[in-house]
């Protein structure tokens, strides 16, 4: 294996990305600004609501956005010439990014984050954006949904071992956190990143000494916070007793938080737990679970009763097991012309849902001021202000006869200023304060639009003008393509 | 975020690990020599076969296992003790590791690694390796099963933007390689791993020129080999025929290789496609097909007809969409006693297929010599010699009596010795070689036992030693909870 010591996340990136940079470059029109917005089209899990997340990384990246020698020489080996290199030698990124907060709901089809900036640099950065937003939304979403299941209940994050390699463990035990989780397994993400950390021991140790009270009273020898794993060998009839003797035996000279239960049926299990610890004067003390738990199974183990405190959740939240993937992308929407004025710009699509929508954009979440509820979010193009219509008018893109009017309302600006002009701007919230953000953002949203199953869908709407604007575009450029297929006939005649 | 420039993997770990590392280590038995088996129970995307992946990362965290000063002083500000500590301070990996290598079919209940070293290092190490080896031999398998769809078609990795993160998408793309694809979109991985990288333009630049066959000509005058993806407004009525009037108008000065297709139905756009160019004659002009491709879209597109010669896989790869965590684990199988002999370990489950094989125990693949082809794996325990039976008896080891007997065989030995009392003994193959070596390997397997859909089960067997041993150990096990029980019930009346 080949090691590049000043290896950067510069090269994490598609190649068509440096091919497209050096036509530009080529063509001399790479410094045009240009404006990209990064979204998704589907809500993940098919939930109500999602959660941005990722931006942290997305700026350390930007911050840290250039090509290092090693990375040249190996462009060059595979090809690129001199003259392009040495373009790319100094290149750092000095546009404008906007974006949601972590923590922030979002929708589908809303800019996440819109970059402006030189189409060369907003054209380099697009993989590694997708890349980690992708993954870091997704995961912040799946462990909102969790929370959501669990009420109060201590929720921590056990995934490691089944992550997509090693930066998901700990960039996912950060967004679980986020999404509402209290603690993770992961000691590197718990110091990197200022995480509660926790667990006890594993089946290994019971193993080892062969004994589950054995192993249980060296385990408090030396550890006053026990959690004593109780399926090693049986359950019901060796665990849970020998926890019990382990508990009533060191007395307080430990403190006997409870016990852990990581295979079988967790409702009865749980159940008969829960009588035994009572029956033995533990009614303080917690069962932890763990085991292929997500959103589904908890609300479907709370719902037969299961006496469960705590839950270990790794493989499914870990990896959204249930949708890996939140496929966000990162669309051209303008583009600056020879004479400096931008030009929207659209994609069509033989698959409806795919085509983009034009222009540099704002997106606002309209509350209405008497429910203190959000009625929906509102794209506009980016010189409209939504406080001049009174009342605003919400419809809906496609059956755009369904329309709300709304008359006393804050619209909030979903974006913050990150970089402007390559520079950054923005105050990193430390993660404690994007949970409290994103628990307090949820109060903004009716029930209905929270549920797990089958949620009501939360309207993403464009003013008059944007949704105008998109349709005029749609119409040039069905247009052009049937001037294109007539010139083509004469030609094929 | 808190940033630590020595940041090292060591503390990518459960806090388990730790605080089970410390019991050892509190009860002195830390350095009493164990054996950890690491395995996965049930096929992934049940597929026949899966294939080993990961011993090159799983080398370089073993060589570079130990932990940084900043590792100690987080350790300590969460609450461990100087004394422990200390001893960390020093730890590295002393032990032995036996593995398949990268490349190797593997199958259910089988070690695919084989850990034996003083218990504090084997149990410090199991978080990584799981981390490592779940990810990278999942994405291996889908590769090699989307190789098998594809046949002799070009491949090409795209799934960056989709991946997990980072790592994943690295790792990702090289497991994808050795699984049979031909390229990645990923540039970084390309250079570190030395893989080729493939890519042309995105929808982005024929958006940035507005017309598209300026675009197409902007990108031909600096590149002379041309795939121009052609739906950015209209596959067939405008994408298909400017790439063609490109393609005619710049002649021999490009090198047309032909057109991607990235939406829409493939099959008969494809084929529509296809007419169009050899009609033009461009009749050596490939099509690329991409769009949430995997083995079954890319199955059904050939048995559709469609005109696809290379396949862009993306987000079905690299994340193992329909399965996207492998499962496997890491079980202590033996453990030193105080005279310093192995005493072999289990773990019962109320799942029976989750109870534990004992035993240090090696692992063949046993070939028939007649048919060239693999009868199935053999499991033995340590000090067993296959060769030394003959007929080899091959018996189901949950149905016993499914057995069958080979006369003539080579019994290959699946592990190679990795690191020998810490040192790595191992030369790492490259990646062109591992890949080779899958292929070779899988003209070993019978046809029904490599088709995508239902194959054949491949047998993993217990020798009659290692089956016995096990069966007496779950004896034991259950003779000590029926005692247990009766004492219990005793203490309680």
């Amino acid at each position: 294996m080949v090691e590049f010591k000043d290896d950067t996340l510069t090269l994490h990136n598609d190649l068509y990305q440096i091919n497209m940079a050096e036509t530009y470059w080529n063509d001399g029109i790479h410094e045009r600004n240009a404006v990209f917005d990064l979204y998704f089209r589907k809500m993940p899990f098919d939930s109500g609501y999602a959660v941005f997340n990722g931006l942290t990384r997305v700026i350390d990246f930007i911050q840290n956005f250039h090509f290092s020698e090693e990375d040249l020489k190996y462009l060059k080996k595979i090809g690129y010439k001199d003259d392009f290199l040495n373009y790319l030698q100094d290149l750092t990124f000095t546009g404008n990014i906007r974006a949601m907060r972590e923590g922030e709901l979002c929708f589908g089809n809303e800019p996440l984050i819109r970059v402006e900036a030189p189409l060369i640099q907003a054209q380099l950065i697009e993989t590694m954006l997708l890349n980690i937003v992708n993954f870091q939304t997704l995961i912040t979403t799946k462990a909102s949904r969790i929370r959501r299941a669990a009420n109060e209940d201590t929720l921590m994050e056990f995934g490691t071992r089944r992550a997509q390699e090693a930066d998901a463990a700990i960039w996912g035990a950060r967004a679980a956190f986020i999404g509402g989780f209290d603690a993770t397994s992961n000691v590197r993400a718990g110091k990197i990143f200022d995480l509660p950390v926790s667990g006890t021991h594993a089946h290994a140790m019971v193993q080892t000494y062969g004994e589950e009270d054995i192993a249980f009273r060296k385990y408090a020898e030396r550890h006053k916070d026990c959690v004593f794993l109780v399926d090693t060998f049986h359950t019901l009839k060796s665990g849970v007793p020998n926890a019990i003797k382990v508990a009533k035996e060191l007395g307080d000279s430990i403190n006997f938080i409870g016990i852990r239960l990581d295979s079988g049926d967790i409702a009865y299990l749980s159940k008969e737990a829960r009588k035994m610890l009572d029956e033995a004067g533990f009614t303080d003390a917690s069962i932890v679970a763990s085991n292929d738990l997500d959103e589904s199974t908890i609300t479907s183990l709370k719902s037969q009763g299961a006496r469960v405190d705590a839950w270990g959740v790794g493989t499914k939240l870990i990896t959204g097991y249930d949708q890996p993937a939140l496929g966000a992308v990162y669309k051209l929407v303008a583009v600056e012309d020879d004479q400096g004025n931008y030009v929207d710009r659209i994609k069509l699509s033989n698959n409806a849902e795919k085509v983009t929508t034009p222009g540099k954009k704002n997106v606002y979440r309209i509350i209405n001021k008497k429910t203190n509820k959000a009625e929906g979010d509102y794209i506009t193009l980016s010189y409209e202000d939504p406080y001049k219509e009174s009342p605003l008018k919400l419809f809906h893109p496609v059956h755009t006869y369904k329309m709300k009017f709304i008359k006393s309302f804050i619209a909030k600006d979903l974006h913050e200023d990150i970089f402007i002009d390559g520079k950054l701007v923005y105050d990193i919230p430390d993660v404690q304060d994007s949970k409290d953000y994103l628990k307090e953002n949820l109060s903004l949203l009716w029930e209905e639009n929270k549920r797990l199953l089958n949620p009501q869908e939360y309207p993403v709407d464009l003013s008059a003008d944007c949704w105008h604007n998109k349709h005029e575009r749609i119409y040039e450029v069905t247009e052009h393509v049937k001037q294109m297929e007539e010139e083509l006939e004469g030609e094929y005649e």
